[in-house]
């Protein structure tokens, strides 16, 4: 497998584009994208569990029931959810996707990110479209990204390269999500893009597995998206056999497809809400994948310790707390706690109780960027791992007037 | 019922001292305390549900299962959590407060609150008791008090006169608590003393009824302390007829239980961690109990909620957000929800969908220091009320070097 570059078009088949229609009046930011597979294409998609959804959640699980889809039109600025008309606009924004690309609306999957409850308009959607279909290119996958950025500071995008079948294959995604990052079931926007030949059975298998490993344990705030939406096309143009059922092929496509997600979870936390650092809670040595999983989670959502960590403060009594209310099922004293980063590692706690350790190496380990949290249960074989940043000022201010 | 002053100490028979004897090295501050009932009393206890649980829970439940107790023993500066020697330094401060105060070891309730995974030596408790019990007096809550505190800024107090069987009796009590503020079956430290006579059995069944609808509906941040504990004293001095069944008296010393419960809760709120405003989620209309407290829970745990309150910002799109994944039954369509304050109150969503309102009074609502988000669900005939504060610069200041 190789990590190459392209992110949403790295795949045969696949243009994309971003332009400013003017829902985001303010600043001119590109906030209409469109992505489009040159032929139908196995889909599959993954939403919040919110019971409050956004209306394009709503019109995409309709158009896709199929397993089908052509192309993906998503705008931001607004979230298109708790308005009385909102199904009524997720629809004609697909009809009017429909007509500039002449292809059905039930085959195009739609989606919205933005400030909840303010009506959107139509009008710069209808307006954009023409314009936004003829910027369609095989390097537009950037373009189609900053259209679908709210709060977010840095592009997040991924590709590999793979062999299924002797055929070369190709598979890359692109995300947004900054704040309000704590999905369950799917998360923010991801939308990948794949020239596999994969059946829509197996691709949402294949979905299914692998958010529940990646983005079900990134949080960067606690409060789960009313529009989470992952959503990935698979058009087989790589030539590949259909994929119809498990086998190292399948193996394989699941191998492409976490590399991708897991590198956009990463990218997704180091860029959470005024983050400074991406931490990473590694958990070993649990009695199950649930306790795994839920004391990975714990610990990265804890607002204690994501503020310790911004301070570089190893006060890992913060991460037994955690772990402690998490209510996993774990012997408290068997745990094991350290901190590691590019700097090196240090071992704070053993059996539950503390360490002696250098409070001046601790300091050094937590001053870098990517700190990662290791737990060992010493209870089992189950292991997990949990992605989130750390809480500090800018977080605050971003949140503290989000709407103006 | 009167609202008095007193603190633990209003009600008869009680004495309470605070003194620094340098476990707080660095401040010179208050750090250990005594609360002493002249006569043995009927005790009842709540601890935290964290699996990880300080050293001082596992003695205190030991010495109150008879049902009765004689005094508390409160240091601030160590959690003694996490600690090989723990449940050993527990046992020994109540030896050695036991003999300051020429009582059973067995008869004292023992509290810990501050750094967790610190090693806490006796020494300087050891040193400090004779000081501390020469100091006992009934003015002395407010000492008392400030020798449990950490990061509070105000010192929580409340107390209540009330009838009983003819007789005046008065319940009283403090409160630690500012971060790590989640309580769930029991909250931070909270020593409430009243001079009514009630059996231990009903002394339990009141503090658990209560504490549902007091502290467990309290969050500052979401972590669930190691050492949470609400304990009452109950030593019958106010000569009514002992409380041994339901009744009118009973519902009398709930009342009576609760307005001290609920002022200490609004005061925990107000004061957390870098808080500038309390939050107050009144739901109604819900279609069961369970449903309301989950919302009105789920909405003052919001991080982005907390961060709009703190920015004035009458973002009620986050408040539906919370709703829809709290996994509380409710019907989205139905929801209505209103900012109030001192300053009034305005409407922003109506059925589930947003409404035009004046952004200005908005502001001007939320500019407030106690804003009350109402949620009226028009489902059914519950409610509940959950208690926070919003997120601010200085909890992540407090918090990103908290040992230092």
């Amino acid at each position: 497998m190789k990590i190459i570059t392209g992110g949403v078009c790295a795949a045969k088949g696949y243009t994309a584009s971003g332009i400013n229609c003017g829902i985001k009046y303010r600043n001119g930011k590109r906030d209409l994208s469109l992505i489009v597979s040159e032929t139908r294409a196995s889909c599959a998609a993954v939403y919040t569990t919110n019971l409050v959804k956004g209306a394009p959640i709503t019109v995409t699980k309709s158009h896709i029931a199929d397993g089908y889809a052509r192309a993906v039109i998503c705008n931001s600025g607004n979230a298109n959810t708790c308005n009385a008309n909102g199904i009524e606009i997720a629809e004609q924004t697909c009809e009017l996707a429909g007509k500039a690309l002449g292809i059905p609306a039930e085959d195009i999957v739609v989606a919205s990110t933005g400030v909840i409850g303010q009506p959107l308009s139509i009008e710069p959607i209808r307006e954009g479209l023409p314009a936004l279909a003829a910027s369609l290119s095989a390097d537009g996958s950037s373009d189609a990204l900053e259209g679908i950025m709210t709060t977010d500071t840095v592009k997040k995008e991924a590709a590999v390269e793979f062999i299924l079948d002797g055929k070369t294959c190709r598979l890359g995604g692109i995300a947004k999500g900054s704040g309000m990052i704590h999905p369950d079931m799917a998360t923010m926007l991801v939308f990948i893009t794949t020239d596999a030949a994969i059946s829509p059975e197996m691709l949402g298998k294949a979905l299914k597995s692998d958010v529940a490993k990646t983005f079900n344990m990134l949080s960067v705030d606690g409060d789960t998206s009313t529009n989470d939406m992952e959503v990935v096309l698979a058009n087989g143009l790589a030539g590949n056999r259909e994929i119809t059922g498990e086998g190292t092929d399948f193996a394989e496509f699941m191998k492409a497809l976490n590399t991708v997600t897991v590198s956009l979870c990463r990218q997704i936390a180091s860029d959470g809400e005024g983050a400074t650092k991406l931490l990473e809670c590694t958990v070993t040595g649990a009695k199950n994948d649930a306790a795994a999983k839920t004391v990975a989670k714990s610990v990265i959502c804890s607002s204690l310790l994501k503020a310790a960590m911004f301070g570089a403060d190893a006060n890992w009594g913060r991460v037994l707390c955690a772990i402690g209310y998490s209510k996993a099922d774990v012997d408290i004293s068997r745990i094991d706690v350290s901190f590691e980063s590019a700097a090196g590692r240090v071992d704070v706690c053993k059996n539950g109780s503390g360490i002696e350790f250098s409070e001046e190496k601790a300091k050094e380990v937590l001053l870098k960027n990517e700190i990662n949290i290791l737990v060992g249960l010493n209870d089992g074989e189950a292991c997990a791992t949990a992605w989130g940043c750390d809480l500090t000022y800018d977080y605050v201010k971003i949140n503290g007037d989000y709407r103006s």
